[in-house]
């Protein structure tokens, strides 16, 4: 699970950053990539790494200011174009449908696969399965601004096939009971115990990711425990007024919240084209004297997500 | 007067050719940019250029094809963004006018000047001023797609300011009948003739915008006498069945129209990412068999449109 930041910039593209886009890559864990946001020239950015569209299997809005969303079109006809072919959802506010279908009505595009739009409305789980699920839950934005919850669900330990083995267990239905942790007894009358024969759980992961908002009570509560919270900074340090006014975040901000809730790492994004990367290094230090694992992302920057050691 | 070529490649982008837009810069003329096509990431190129968002003031769009308009949203907010007050219209088939006015509705975006849509239905004249006209002519390309051809008006010759004074002529009315090309005698008796004392007229300079198409009579019609032809070529020497079923042009077809009508310099763009650079330079060896001042044009190519020294 690796988070790769394919823009990274605020409102409008610059030479150095292009607008906001973010890819959490699941290839591991279901062969697929989800999406949050996707600005104009995301798909050029895809181009310059290894993603590839027809993966891409759910695209996460946040919310429809144009430096979120003007790269839609665009992608859902490469994907198309390139062969893609399983269904894709688009979960957002309300109008996303009627954009990305005015675009695709305009130019005549038909598409060679289904796309399904989740408009949402209620805060809460948009989405579960059998390995991951994810909330949603509103920010603070002047028009609807929703920030995302995608919350791994805990590996069970796995049988020590090795182990088991080594204690010459007959091969057959005592390994299956063995597995669900069960005491059985052998053949030659030995008695194990299976959790002795069981690895650790793995607590599943936590992303969050917090695009475009003022301060507000639902980050922390999107971001509590999480393994990686992705927020917004588009102030720096005392700009909190200006931030207000705007309707986004400082750095300071994101880093108290990170700090409140027990995230393990911040990673600052939707950085002003205002700052230089001497001055995005600034917005870095002053965060991390707040909350040391924190770093301001670059475009083409690939995260690992790693399991959490210590919670089992 | 110069072409920049912002994207030249087909259908999708590719790592090297962006999706199309050409930019046609007036800036010793009128002090103005115009811009032909506008695909998705025009305004990341832009960016990469000297080009000024704000003094584009003219967008002809081909066709409603994604490669061809999904750039525009982004490029008109970016152009507000950044202080452009000036009125823009833009030129197209009918459709574009709702694919603008729905991304920048759902984005609640609210630009900073007004924009002029000039949905086109009728071939012909569709601008004119003291210095250009503009006209359209359709094209096949399966929906709606026009091409257009620029006419720069005739230069008249200028007063040699110079000649005059070094002839001792007084200052004062005798210099505006010699502008005229008047005779005229002067207080001391001398007899001089206007026509000695003005400079070569300059012929007005001819570009043919051609985007996607089939080869099309209207083609030779806008491109006669062209300085510069811009002309598509989808497709290779020997694939005409192809490029027809396509409703796409081959390089041959493009050179063949341009040696027809007299155009002086032939510049090949939508250029498919089949092409290797190699192989892209093979397109131009083959189509200068035909016309031979031929070029197969890449992103980010200037090509000077010059006066013809031969045409008065
Ligand atoms: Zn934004
Ligand atoms: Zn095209």
């Amino acid at each position: 699970m690796q988070l790769e930041f394919l823009g990274t910039g605020a409102g409008v593209p610059g030479k150095f950053r292009n607008v906001s886009s973010l890819a959490l890559k699941l290839l591991e864990e279901r062969n697929s990539v989800w999406l949050f946001d996707c600005g104009e020239g995301t798909q050029q950015q895809i181009l310059r790494t290894t993603l590839k569209p027809r993966k891409i299997d759910k695209i996460f809005i946040s919310h429809l200011h144009g430096d979120h969303i003007f790269g839609l079109p665009g992608l859902l006809s490469s994907r198309s174009f390139q062969g893609g072919e399983t269904p894709l959802t688009i979960y957002g506010p309300k109008g996303i449908k009627n954009f990305v279908m005015t675009s695709l009505h305009v130019t005549e595009t038909k598409l060679s696969y289904f796309i399904k739009f989740e408009e949402l409305e209620k805060p809460g789980e948009i989405y579960d399965d059998d390995k991951f699920t994810v909330y949603m839950a509103p920010l603070d934005h002047k028009i609807d601004c929703f920030g995302y919850r995608v919350v791994e669900k805990d590996h069970p330990g796995e049988l020590m096939a090795d182990k088991v083995k080594a204690a010459n267990v007959p091969f057959g239905p005592l390994y299956g009971r063995l597995k669900k942790g069960e005491t059985v007894e052998l053949p030659d009358g030995r008695v194990l115990d299976g959790q002795d024969f069981i690895g650790n759980a793995q607590k599943g992961r936590i992303i969050t990711v917090i695009s475009d908002t003022r301060k507000t009570a639902n980050i922390a509560e999107l971001a509590t425990n999480a393994d990686v919270l992705v927020h917004e900074s588009t102030f720096g340090k005392g700009e909190g007024n200006l931030a207000y006014n705007y309707y986004h975040s400082t750095n300071i901000q994101a880093a108290q919240v990170a700090k409140k809730v027990g995230v393990k790492k911040l990673l600052l994004t939707h950085i002003s084209a205002r700052y230089t990367s001497k001055m995005a290094h600034e917005l870095e230090k002053e965060a991390k004297k707040v909350f040391s694992d924190t770093k301001v992302v670059k475009d083409f920057d690939e995260i690992e997500v790693p399991f959490d050691k210590s919670r089992h």
